[in-house]
């Protein structure tokens, strides 16, 4: 008989999810962590960095699609983007669905996963040989902090706060995008599970708060996260809506997205009552 | 060392969760499945029925508030409620909280599940103790059957269509409870997860649509359910809105809920495009 490998994934001391896996395509450690690829029947690919799941074939497109679908539809003419991480290439790929981004800045840190991605996940990397798209192999941090009024939309698009991501969750850099933004610009970052991360949440939501004037939570499903349940910060210097996605924008997105649509992106700012209470002033503010 | 003792539930053949146990407190068999009941770090106590996870202490209260106070806040004036399954008591501690009830029956097959839940889980059965609560060791399919336009909203709660719960995913069934309710009367049930059980729900929306002329799906995050996504059926005879709970009255609920407020309501009726095209007419029929 084969042997039976699962890979489990501790999403607390002692919680977590267990995938069987077929065949592991990759394992290599590069300057900045260790990548990991696996062929599951379920999931499909799945791409982890330093032991954690970033994201699967079956279920990544409603992180890509929420990270980016929303910012972009509550702009109203979204023409620069700067995605911090995301060398996986599934953000770039939504972003590009939008006719209005005249150019993608994508600032990985980590050379090896854009290599390693587009040799395992075409599906994702197809539209970082775009045109539209410049790839910069560098620390966000420092990308960022030489930008000025650049950006209509800045994603962030990172690991967690531990390991490279670390100084991505830091007021200072908050301030740097603040700056990175033009004058309607837009932030939306990855922030967590409220399920399990309130001790990242509360203070995260805190300093972006001392940072944008408006600063509100989304909420997402996503299987091989953490609970199941993942949300964004969506920040605006303050002239935007959250609830007002442009209807006929989306309406020409092509292919259609899995997830996204705008009842759904309204609906995802609203906040369970636990939910709320870890924020400063709740998603009114 | 002392043993580490993990429970792992299998979502699909090759995915699931796992969890670390301090302490087995009961397995016994009853006449209609096997009943466990586990000690655990992270979720405290977790009911299991025939191996799967019904409740844990820790996250049961998204469950409990999203399958009750949405169908009762979306009725103008439930007084008397039908719970099918429901044996730990969850759901008639909710439906306790709203002054209209004036009676609630409780159905449930398996007399163990409420004598156990009662030892083990005094947080959630509190309620069955009232004066308002008539509790019901009977097979819910016959019960049901011999109703006759009898209450204003129904709550099956029940485990998943294998098994004891199987007769409760039948067009019969439905149909018998639409008999079971006023003019104006509700029926939720719960309806497995939309990631994992397209091939439960698809079936399960046709059958409900041709018996019910409004037929909507919700969801919730829970963590402990498969993908972490749940959903839930609501249908009304026909003249209530899901849109519109009660505000007023959620004000008045004591103690507050965790996850359930007006807006959270409104947004779980939101379904991602994939999940709408697994329903016979998205959430528009």
């Amino acid at each position: 008989m084969d042997m039976e490998l699962w890979y489990t994934e501790k999403h607390t001391e002692t919680t977590g999810i267990t995938i069987k896996v077929t065949d592991c395509l990759l394992q290599e450690k590069s300057k900045y962590q260790q990548i990991t690829i696996l062929q599951t029947p379920h999931y499909g690919k799945i791409l982890l960095l330093d032991g954690l799941v970033m994201l699967t074939e079956r279920d990544e497109f409603v992180y890509h699609e929420m990270i980016t679908h929303v910012p972009l539809l509550s702009h109203p003419n979204p023409q620069k983007v700067l995605i911090v991480g995301g060398g996986d290439g599934g953000s770039v790929r939504e972003v590009l669905k939008h006719p209005e981004v005249e150019h993608i800045d994508l600032v990985e840190i980590d050379q090896m996963v854009i290599d390693k991605c587009r040799e395992y996940f075409p599906t994702l990397t197809q539209g970082l040989s775009s045109p539209k798209v410049t790839i910069h192999i560098a620390n966000g941090i420092q990308f960022v902090k030489n930008c000025r009024s650049d950006y209509d939309v800045i994603i962030v698009d990172s690991t967690d706060p531990i390991g490279p991501g670390e100084g991505l969750f830091t007021e200072a850099f908050y301030q740097d995008i603040h700056r990175a933004l033009r004058d309607r610009g837009l932030l939306v970052a990855q922030s967590e599970s409220p399920f399990v991360h309130e001790n990242i949440i509360s203070p995260m939501y805190r300093k972006l708060k001392n940072v944008f004037p408006v600063c509100k939570m989304y909420l997402a499903f996503i299987p091989t996260y953490p609970a199941g349940c993942w949300s964004f910060a969506w920040c605006s210097k303050g002239n935007l809506l959250s609830d007002r996605p442009d209807e006929k924008r989306y309406e020409k997105l092509q292919p259609k997205p899995r997830y996204y649509n705008p009842q759904v992106h309204r609906s995802s700012f609203s906040l369970p009552n636990f939910v709320e209470e870890m924020l400063p002033n709740g998603n009114s503010f």
